[in-house]
């Protein structure tokens, strides 16, 4: 209450500043500043290893997949501790698709018999691995049904460059099945681009090179993953669109309007199975053709060979496409000054499996958080802004509890949300934290107040040394001559994807790395014990994590000013449009590069006649492109930052009606990167700066509609998408234009001091 | 005859050019050109592979190592050749040191038992793995005697900068037995760098990552190392010096005066065995420790880790350290006009075991030559110049036979030798050329005129496709900038050591590889069907080597003016002291940035405070040097190599006796490259341009008396270094001055044109 007094004075004074100086907080004044540091010591002080471990010990005592009664029970349980804490909790259903495996066989019938075992083996060392109720086998979620058979293909990680090599060795995977490596893209994208070019069926198996016992010591000697381990996952095609694959744009709900099944277009096209390297060995001995290219082979003790065959596979997988209820949990502490202005904070709680790592490592972070700020709140200190805290279900098979609720809860939103902070799995080590642009200098500032479990320094300043000393050149000098780290784009992977790219919600995902590797990602593997024996012992960067998300969270919903900057979302603009002209002249170069050398004789001079990879086809010459209009709207966002930058110590002569509109302008900003017709043939995806790469997957693509015009070739369509691009970046700075409009003029001219 | 006296004619008429032009070669006029042309074109015809086929199927039909009863037969039938063909042949006899294995036993004892097969396996595909008359065992030649027991380290490649990064392991290897992978440096260097960290035993083995299964299918399927394949090789201090051990800088005859075996400096000081990777696997897996960096590991199915133990192993090796005779063969065609002149011309016969590629592969190519000019010299086409055909012996255990042989008749080279032209194995697909950067010029000449068997371009057009297609950005603009290729500098690994090193010979080292890998070097499995299979079928690459070879060796015995050229030398200076101002400056940089992060605790913060490695140590600060001198020395040179080229066109008014004064100057140029006294620390190398690295063994150091006091810190000698070696270029620059001070000025100025 004291609080409240106290901040609605400052407003009532006019007397705060928007985060210039060491001493105050961005958005704060430097009373305002105090006492929120003050309360955010109070906040990590309440931080508890000890709860975090109780919590994961119990929800990560059995699978809890989506639609399983322990992924039920589990709800149930998050839910009970938010209302304990004194939330509004609303349990919010959706009917999804969730197809589990009834049939999976696979066999190799030449040049010799072998079944696969598609099993898991039991650790004695585990006790949590014997423990398989609810347990789905190794399966890829949306694959379609089908049975097939046909001459093994390798195709290294299964990327489209890796069948341009395919076809330099003169091999076609039509009517071929090929077997990938996890690793190199999301997994999604293998099946995709197999079916692409004709594969009847696709093989996913874990290479002990990627995260095998070349990496380290295997579970439960060491972290990594062990000959039967399989990495589970969704195949489902994700960069054409997240969430719920019957009910696109819309809630989920029981009176959703769906699709059937065959409408569906994000389902695989040929049926996809993971599988164990102890499996994958015996066809990965048996095929012959050529041998790989070296950089394709991996760590098995044989030489890796491309085929087609001699090794020839049937393949079946069947499913059962169930309906099943998947539970978010919504848990609401409503603003004590802008009840209609929301911070949204979310980790999800299914799991393919025991789910320690992911999600419990994130979600008990979140948990704490949740506890502390209930505990300040119940001491007075609620926060001016509405926290809705979200337990979300069903991200595993395709990020779908947080999709079918933002889809459901578009409009309010759209309107209410300020920003969206995700965590998911979390490690041990360096923190890292992407999103949104506009939140890079506020996330910064959390970042430097929190302090290493290990070493006692800033996160932010461990993360600098890590920079420092590693080999790569561009992030040493960042280090050095930036004092704030670059928030990375995001692209998916994680729940954050409906709020930033298909509503335009400003949202970051924070988490620790690099310290805690392992192969126990979507596996039998990922256990209690792992996790608190490899990742983070006692948990102490759970409390870290809880500490970095839990101070952006009440920093975001206290601010008297929402902490949004532009300076360095300019910045950054300006270098994705470099970027794309670098890669547009790289391209440039070496197309005619290589096709002069295959015109020329080069190629068929420098290759070994005698054997595979011939020269590569000649490759459409590229155009140079007019980013003219890219470049002058960067040019205005960066006059429209500089002006927002130089304005905002003055936002103190607004009254509190104005500072109300102005603050909805800030957070709503985000919106206007986004168009209501989305990316070019993706329309559920609308963010125009961050977006999955079409062929990719995880990985992001920035002003993705330029850049993947550009990289597939499309030279048609790119100077439209730099067209449109620009339009969005200057109705961006349109927005900032009319926010620092808000803020009254200098009345007195500053005094030159001599 | 006619020849003769046409060459007679031109001299008498001056009227010759020294190869300017693309009509005529270097060194010869127009018309001596075309015959030159002529003779090269009847040479090449009488090239034959069925001969080199049938010498090699006999050469290699079994083990003929130095000392054995069939190196002694396969040289004398070498010698019955050459004498067939119309050679003068000697077969000079050395008396040399050969310790051969009495005892080789290596057996882990903890933590369990295992003892090791060092046997190399009979395969039924390929007979003559079965003939094992004279074939010595895996082992290293020149490694002490010794029976160790200790606790194993792993050390990567056991070079000098591995050791650094065991210590920030916190690994020491004293008292420790080292086990090391071939490869990253000459096998010599492992056990030297071993003890010099007090390591007591060295194993080293072949990995499967670096020649086998890794690389492509084993023996018999593919060309690479099968599992109980192991690398023989010697271990001798080769850096130090080259040749017989007991007798250093005298010809090893029975009267020489020969140290005890305690004197000798060379010998290793610590027992080493080589095995293969199958005895080595239980080792590995037995260890522990930490994990290797990922560097490290190797292709083996299992976790690599570092040591020390608990893999305990007991190695004993007893030699007899026998005195056996060397057979070096040297046949002999007198010049017609400058009988003391010398082209040598040499390959070695010795092998480990049948030695089809190494050497018989390089052998057949010499043979082709000699009868091919033999039976030149039978129609009236007698070269102008002496050739020397040598069949080295004993190069396997340390370059043993040539080396002996050059410090025998060191006097008479010094005066007569103009060049020695060297091959050893040969392989199939680009020619690569290395040697005295004064022959660069000439060499390149040679390669344009030899066509390449698989594409019909010359080879040279071949090589700089390969470079003009390859990832390296260095070659990729020399290939497209620079008319010549490079001829890269030599280190040491074959015998024009003792040529070009120690007695200051222009030298040159051809091959042809890349299209024909294998793991078969120094193996059981070296044999005809190896080679025949997927190293070179049909001996294409023999001819070609021939071809090459030969006419580097005709043209060099026939052109009237000896063809070196000065500009490529100078150029290469000039690279080679940017290159060490970039190696001081680029260490300069990386000591303070290193010595920065340990002292500012950057290290402590990016490093995992729970695990190896930890922060390196702090290393002395690299001052500034002063180039001034070898910059200066490197202008003079550039001056004089401008003002040869200006004037060679106008040698054509020496008469007959101040050319061969002209002459003799030119080819022993290269002896004022090197100083009587040798380089720092190994007086038996003498050269001060190239080197075999001090601590990479084969691998070349360029001006290594500077480059090495930088490279191994020991700055105070650097500057004296510097100016030693700007001495040498300034003497031979005063060299070139005297030559074109011999070639008449211009008679009368040149015409103006306006």
């Amino acid at each position: 209450m004291k609080r409240h007094a106290a901040i609605a004075a400052t407003i009532a004074s006019l007397a705060f500043v928007t985060g210039a100086g060491a001493e105050t907080l961005m958005g704060f004044d430097t009373e305002a500043s105090d006492q929120q540091r003050a309360l955010e010591i109070e906040f990590s002080k309440s931080l508890s290893a000890s709860d975090q471990l109780a919590w994961m010990r119990k929800l990560s005592a059995r699978p809890h997949h989506v639609g399983s009664a322990h992924g039920k029970l589990n709800a149930e349980y998050i839910a009970s501790l938010f209302r304990e804490w004194g939330y509004a909790v609303e349990m919010e259903v959706y009917d999804i698709l969730l197809p589990v495996p009834k049939l999976r066989k696979l066999a190799m019938i030449a040049p010799e018999a072998f079944t696969a075992s598609l099993t898991e083996r039991t650790l004695e060392e585990d006790p949590s691995t014997a423990v398989r109720e609810s347990l789905l086998p190794p399966y890829n979620a949306f694959s379609v049904d089908g049975k097939v058979e046909g001459d093994l293909v390798f195709v290294n990680y299964g990327v489209p460059e890796d069948y341009e090599l395919l076809a330099r060795y003169g091999i076609d995977v039509a009517g071929k099945i090929v077997i990938a490596k996890y690793g190199g893209s999301w997994r999604g994208i293998k099946p995709k681009v197999a079916a692409e070019h004709g594969a009847i069926g696709c093989l996913i198996y874990s290479d002990p090179a990627d995260d095998g016992y070349a990496r380290g010591d295997v579970y439960p000697d060491g972290a990594f993953k062990h000959e039967t381990g399989v990495q589970r996952g969704a195949v489902m095609d994700l960069p054409l669109r997240a969430g719920d694959v019957l009910t696109p744009f819309e809630g989920a709900d029981k009176r959703a309007r769906r699709l059937d099944l065959e409408e569906v277009e994000t389902l695989t096209r040929i049926p996809v199975l993971p599988i164990s390297w102890a499996d994958a060995l015996p066809l990965l001995r048996a095929m012959g053709g050529p041998v790989t290219p070296q950089g394709w082979r991996g760590a098995l003790p044989i030489t890796y060979h491309l085929g087609p065959g001699p090794a020839r596979v049937r393949l079946e997988v069947r499913f059962d496409w169930q309906r099943v209820p998947a539970y978010d949990v919504i848990a609401t502490l409503e603003g004590a000054l802008y009840p209609d202005q929301w911070i949204v904070r979310g980790n999800h709680h299914d799991a393919w499996n025991h789910g320690a790592a992911d999600p419990i490592s994130g979600l008990v972070a979140l948990l704490s958080e949740a506890k502390a700020i209930a505990l300040l709140a119940r001491r007075g200190e609620r926060p001016s802004r509405t926290l809705v805290f979200a337990a979300w279900d069903a991200e595993e098979p395709g990020l779908i509890g947080s999709t079918e609720w933002a889809e459901d809860h578009r409009k309010v939103l759209d309107t209410r949300a300020v920003a969206y902070i995700n965590t998911d799995g979390n490690s041990r080590g360096f923190i890292s934290a992407r999103g949104s642009h506009t939140l890079e200098k506020f996330v910064n500032e959390v970042l430097r107040d929190v302090t290493d479990p290990q070493t006692g320094e800033s996160v932010a300043k461990r993360r600098k040394a890590r920079m420092l000393a590693g080999p790569d050149e561009d992030q040493r000098k960042d280090a050095k001559e930036r004092e704030d780290l670059h928030l990375a784009p995001l692209g998916s992977g994680s729940d954050y994807t409906p709020f930033l790219q298909h509503l335009g919600i400003a949202s970051t995902n924070i988490g620790f790395g690099g310290e805690g590797p392992g192969g126990s990602y979507h596996t039998l593997y990922d256990t209690f014990d792992h996790y608190t024996r490899f990742r983070d012992p006692g948990l102490a960067y759970g409390v870290a994590l809880a500490d970095v998300t839990g101070r952006i969270t009440l920093r975001l919903a206290n601010a008297p000013v929402v902490p949004f900057e532009f300076k360095a979302f300019a910045e950054s603009m300006s270098k994705y449009v470099e970027e794309l002209k670098k890669l547009s002249q790289e391209m440039r170069e070496e197309t005619e590069r290589q096709n002069r050398m295959i015109e020329d004789g080069t190629y068929a001079l420098a290759l070994d006649p005698t054997k595979p990879p011939g020269p590569p086809e000649p490759k459409s010459r590229v155009p140079h492109f007019n980013f003219a209009p890219l470049d002058n709207a960067v040019g205005e966002l960066e006059r429209s930052a500089d002006a927002y930058d130089e304005a905002r110590s003055r936002a103190e002569s607004m009254d509190a009606q104005t500072l109300e509109k102005f603050n909805r302008l800030l957070y709503t900003s985000e919106r206007l990167l986004t168009r209501e017709e989305g990316l070019p043939g993706r329309p559920w995806y609308r963010h125009y700066i961050y977006a999955p790469g079409f062929y990719t997957g995880y990985g992001v693509k920035t002003i993705p509609g330029v850049r993947e015009a550009i990289e597939e070739r499309e030279y048609g369509e790119v100077e439209g998408q730099i067209e449109i691009a620009a339009e969005v970046l200057e109705r961006f700075a349109g927005r900032i234009d009319e926010i620092v409009s808000l803020i009254p003029p200098e009345t007195e001219p500053p005094e030159t001091e001599e």
